[in-house]
């Protein structure tokens, strides 16, 4: 099955206790395409300047990402941000916005995608998200994002995506601010309430818990209960820029590549979701996800069932 | 096979946004002691004064735990804290710390608790965890517990006491702080050259990570690979007062009741020591935890499973 991600693609310049790097390429569709090409065919709808060229296209074509939807400005420069880290390296500080391209981003949907199964809506204006949404009535499953500034200022628009979604991902501080609520329990039962048939909260270090409503699973039973998943325990993270957008990534392009959506294809999506954005952090920017192969990508799998599971035969 | 644990028994007045308790029975020995009682014979040394009387005691013989080892110190009165707890619960603010007949703790082992198998050191003086620990050559483990203020202002006597350990169980902040490294994994290394065995990190609603080193399980492989336990989504906390303790208690309780320690039931003990905390949290100071039954823990057991485990039958 494909999977249609619509989002940011851009530089980031990040510095963090390991070091500083110009103009990283990133952005979250960036980063949850190549997480999820591991998986399935991902497609891209984004906006580029001129600064976006061979090398850019590179990294997504030898993952066999198709980026025809991305529209390129001549004249104009790509979205670029830039942002620190320090202590906990849990969350960015952001330097610089530079909003170019994408301050008049109007995402189409090229024909060659309009049979796309899976949609997946990275951290837009929420106003851009249903618009993508309204445009794909037919795909078997919507998932997306957003952040603070959206759920304090345009918390309406959201509302409305909110409404069309199948799974929400975001982070404790996100769920929290949605729902205003303190306990991550009663946050999810508020943001399942505005509309998503499912809530994954992303810990951080910590891992993920998904939230469940009676509509995330028809025909099956018992499939309210949260599920948890670990994230590995590592020495050294280099850079957290696209760990969240990786997550969704491996999550959703494992979800996809399977032949039904059931509670057990959900929970292991999330752990596939967690093996990716710990590949993510590992290097700068994409450079680790990118060389990642899919035979490590496993061996990170059975590591993460190995410091989580009680039944192994190991004494 | 029994424990034996030193510690505080106590008076606790608790604020939570749940409400207020004056004086509940309380102290990280009876929480740990009460915990661990469902699994195996605890006996415990502690001090009190005449406010403990047979209400107090009750506690722990409904439990079956011998408190024979608790002295009596006529005409003074029982150690108290009082503390509140606001927003996410998950630190406590220290209003006030009687130390009454804890300022002259010194314990000493009765002969009738000589034959004990398993140590548990919770939050005390290192001085006397150490006296005590060295009173006790022959028991087969020795866990304990420390606090931020022995870190920072007695370090010299921590370590001494923590070169003798098998397991300390801390929390994220007391790890960072004794290892002086913000990342768990390098902060687990640290603490690991400092004595002890392994280390159980708490993550408050976030679960637990358990560190091993090589001499952790004589005679097994692949036992360095570290190992997280789920916490269970709660929608209520009403009070967070001796949850690490009641962790501790599950977590050694069950170990203690095992014919071998093994990886595996090193990792299941994990479990358990969630499953007691998750009982702790739901009522102010012992009263839920006093009230549980074995069947109502098993039952939680597979809860927590669920919620972490990826191959269970339902699908």
């Amino acid at each position: 099955m494909s999977i249609l991600v619509v989002g940011s693609v851009a530089f980031d310049t990040i510095e963090t206790p390991h070091g500083k790097r110009e103009r990283c390429q990133g952005g979250a569709a960036t980063h949850f395409a190549i997480a999820a090409s591991f998986f399935t065919d991902v497609r891209v709808i984004g906006v580029v300047g001129d600064d976006f060229g061979p090398k850019q296209e590179e990294a997504f074509k030898k993952r066999n990402i198709d980026i025809s939807g991305i529209e390129h400005i001549p004249g104009e420069k790509c979205f670029h941000w830039a942002g620190s880290y320090e202590g906990a390296l849990n969350e960015a500080k952001t330097l610089q916005t530079d909003l170019n391209v994408f301050a008049d981003f109007s995402p189409k949907v090229p024909s060659n995608y309009q049979d796309s199964d899976f949609l997946f809506l990275a951290n837009i204006d929420p106003v851009l998200q249903k618009r993508v949404m309204d445009a794909m009535p037919d795909v078997k499953m919507v998932a997306g994002d957003t952040m603070n500034y959206w759920i304090a200022d345009h918390r309406d628009n959201l509302l409305k995506m909110l409404a069309g979604l199948d799974t929400l991902i975001i982070n404790d501080g996100e769920a929290r601010m949605l729902s205003g609520e303190h306990n991550l329990v009663k946050a999810a039962k508020k943001v399942i309430e505005m509309g998503p048939k499912s809530l994954v909260i992303k810990h951080g270090e910590y891992g993920a818990t998904a939230f469940f409503c009676e509509r995330s699973f028809p025909g099956t039973k018992n499939t309210t209960v949260p599920f948890r998943a670990p994230a590995l325990p590592l020495e050294e993270v280099v850079d957290p820029t696209g760990a969240g957008d990786s997550f969704a990534g491996g999550f959703y392009g494992y979800l996809a590549a399977q032949k039904e959506i059931t509670p057990r294809a959900f929970r292991t999506a999330l752990f596939y979701g967690g093996v990716m954005g710990s590949f993510a952090v590992e290097k700068f920017g994409i450079e680790r996800l990118r060389d990642a192969t899919r035979e490590e990508i496993e061996e990170r799998f059975r590591l993460f069932r190995e410091i989580s599971h009680l039944d192994l035969d190991a004494e």
